[in-house]
């Protein structure tokens, strides 16, 4: 087969040059005409070619089903950033391979890149926080609270019952601008935490942390300028390794001295609030290192606006977090699940983080030819695993959701009645109502009551013989088989009011 | 600088194969110091680079302006779609290449590849329709109405200024399953015709057709068989060329007897309703074929429907309609705007289509390991030339757009009163209120109330030392100036009920 679709592809490639070349038309003619019966004939064996009929790995489809929980958490979630007063943007799902390149550190082999077909070399986007400083810099835009919800891409090995895909959804609340320290930083924890509780699954914890808390740890605690970057994707590791096979990683393959990273140790099994920064704020070594101290310092107001939140019981300051990208300057935090609700569930989903952020002050720079920097805050949702939590919890609570809006099925009686069916039902679309008809010239009425018992239709605007002379519509309501006959005249009103949620 | 990065990379292979063949730490260690001092050097050259700040040819960003108006334009067709009792499904951005091959024709070569990583070869969609298919044949569905609203991709040659773009959205309706004649194929076209009317483009005209017609009308014209579709192709291309370009190509390139180009030529002014349809029943050459009688049956069903439906006013039977896609069985349509409502824009936008489809009742079956046919019909609305429209009619009419829903700015009279606005905006978040605050510890009250003009906030609260001592909130109306203090237990049912929409 595939030596024959070659053959029709050299064939097409004779005729193009032929025709460009301006050659004798007869001769053209006669290669289209071969061309054309070359593929005739690939044509008619085309019902036999036998596909693999699966999605792409590390992606899926969503059914009706799925989508309807997906829109429910989409609407959470969007709901909360527009409380919040945030604009919305669309940026392409491609960029130029080289706005990407630099930015995300030893995951850039992760990135998908296009084939060079001609023209610019373009790799799918890996986040929307680089695509976001891409586009304030393109458009000097120095001040600008915005969301952006879409699909990023990540040549990941996927982990599909943990909600890890290759092609998943981030959901980013990001704040641009020079402000104030600290406001904007706590208004992005009090989005996570809004979401979270919204969203109830269960119990959670906002860990926090700031990048130049842990750069000051780092240089009190002996390691070199060069390591910081290196040393600090080691800590990164510590939610899913031991310390001891992290210290194993500083010391063995990053060359660390064990001194550094036993006092590195010490430092990354703290965790609290307030008290702790106090705590360290004294500490003889921090309090005299710069970054340190002026983190420290960001921390405590930052915990103070989180007072007047009233969310500092969900907030952990704590020093093992340190976050995977580069670009964070200022505040890491990330929020994680402490008891998934799944007993109920045959297979407990084992969830991690579910929302993560921080503060890059240097990444808009990196865009503008003369290196002006837009600081921003931002946090990103990860609505994947939240996804598979929900979906799992309907699975198990086999609550009935339904995928349609449907108001009302408009069905016949007797026989010879579509084109009835088709005028009452063209009226009420007319007038808004959202209704359907079985496509069917002459459905049984079993069938068409079946269709909303299975649906979830409320009711069923019945016509027959008797009820168009008398100029009424019978309407049904589908869970107490009540039946009243309505004037057509107010069928329209009738049915809003049967079906307006209160 | 290239250079410097491709040392880097050479490195860090060198240090992944001596990990991977077990070499001795020591030498491990070393070689990765030496990379992470390359690394460093690099790094510390970032904010120098030089990017070329664009998104790829053909792809555009959304502004929060922009996408307010995508919005209203998503939210019509949305209502649209679930007033007709669909459902929605997604599928993932790109497909198994194979999965998309054959389905285009000429087209084909318009289809982004990603880059061979290792693993499956993958596309990106070129429409919604294939991919539709292929969730059918994957799940074993034969019956569904379900939409879609996706981007798709196509490396053609960009006109943005019409809105023809190669990232853009399409936004498809499709009804799948064995039923009677026409009925789905005439809620298709109601369809269109509720969403063209909602969105107030001005005048509009949907040609109707059918493949079989199409396909009678060249065999009674003398077209070979193998012909029919590269013939259909030229006819396509009678809406963008003139008759007589349209048959030179039919002869000079395609090598059809100019008898049979001219017989074409005939048929192909014809465009009416039904009176056409039953002169075309009595044509003494189509009404001996079998398909074309098929067809014009079927059509004079449609029509029957649609003039239930009331809309025959909008509807033009036209045998020059062709559209382009290989895949099409039966009826195909495709909607045009008359006459674009831009006498007052200065640069007048020139639209084509704005919706298509038709029936299909072949593609799903090219997916089935034993060919099992799924009737389907559907409608694509095409979203960017509309919105093209709206923009610049938008931008015509001045009109103001607001790109948040923010009800209330949270603001203060006096200095030092930070903590105060903080604790109110939570409370007021907490209570659902939409809520803002300047990210400044102490804003000028004059700047506060200039933020609002410009962002259209209807309202705001204004904190001060003596509304705290009486335990009121200050409510000021952005649009009156008017003010009234308000009981703080008050002030979150006085918003709801001061920005309550009639």
């Amino acid at each position: 087969m595939a030596a024959e679709e070659a053959a029709v592809r050299a064939q097409a490639e004779a005729v193009r040059r032929l025709k460009q070349d301006k050659a004798d038309p007869d001769e053209i003619a006669k290669e289209v005409v071969k061309l054309l019966e070359m593929k005739a004939q690939l044509g008619g064996d085309e019902g036999k070619h036998k596909f693999v009929l699966k999605t792409p790995k590390g992606t899926r489809d969503y059914s009706p089903k799925q989508m309807a929980i997906r829109e429910r958490v989409f609407n959470a979630i969007i709901t909360c950033f527009k409380r919040h007063g945030a604009e919305v943007i669309d940026t392409p799902v491609f960029e130029l391979k080289e706005t990407l390149t630099g930015k995300y550190g030893e995951d850039s082999k992760l990135i998908y890149d296009l084939k060079d077909q001609g023209g610019e070399l373009l790799s799918l986007r890996y986040d929307l926080t680089v695509p976001f400083a891409r586009y304030l810099a393109m458009n000097k835009i120095t001040n600008i609270k915005r969301y952006h919800i879409a699909k990023v891409y990540r040549r990941d090995n996927p982990a599909m019952t943990r909600g890890r895909y290759r092609e998943f959804y981030q959901c980013d609340f990001d704040i641009a601008g020079q402000f104030d320290p600290m406001i904007p930083d706590a208004e992005c924890l009090k989005i996570v935490h809004e979401i979270l509780s919204d969203l109830q699954l269960g119990d959670f914890l906002i860990k926090v942390n700031d990048r130049r808390i842990l750069d000051g740890m780092f240089a009190v605690c002996g390691v070199p300028d060069s390591k910081f970057r290196t040393i600090c994707s080691s800590v990164d590791k510590l939610d899913k390794m031991p310390w001891e096979e992290v210290r194993s990683e500083m010391v063995g393959e990053k060359g660390l001295s064990p001194e550094a990273a036993d006092h590195i140790g010490e430092y990354v099994q703290l965790h609290g609030g307030l008290d702790l920064i106090e705590q360290l704020l004294q500490d003889p070594k921090l309090s005299q290192n710069k970054l340190a101290k002026e983190g420290l310092g960001d921390m405590k107001l930052l915990f103070e606006y989180l007072t007047l939140f009233g969310i500092t019981g969900k907030i952990s300051f704590d020093l093992s977090l340190a976050r995977g990208l580069d670009y964070y300057t200022g505040v890491i935090f990330e929020a994680v699940l402490l008891q998934p609700e799944n007993d109920h569930v045959e297979e407990p989903v084992s969830v991690g983080s579910v929302a993560g952020g921080g503060r890059y002050d240097g990444l808009v720079g990196m865009f503008d030819p003369k290196g002006r920097k837009v600081p921003c805050v931002g946090v990103s949702i990860g609505i994947e695993r939240i996804f598979s939590i929900l979906e799992q919890r309907v699975e198990a609570s086999e609550e009935k959701i339904r995928t349609t809006e449907t108001q009302v099925l408009v069905a016949s009686a007797q026989k010879k009645l579509l084109e009835e069916r088709l005028k009452l039902i063209s009226e009420l679309w007319n007038a808004g109502i959202k209704a359907e008809v079985l496509y069917k010239k002459n459905p049984k009425l079993l069938n068409q009551l079946q269709y909303c018992e299975d649906t979830g239709i409320p009711l069923v605007a019945i016509v027959g013989e008797q009820e168009l002379k008398d100029g009424v519509v019978k309407l049904r309501v589908v869970a107490t088989r009540e039946e009243v006959n309505v004037r057509r005249e107010s069928l329209v009103e009738e049915i809003r009011m049967r079906t307006s949620r209160p």
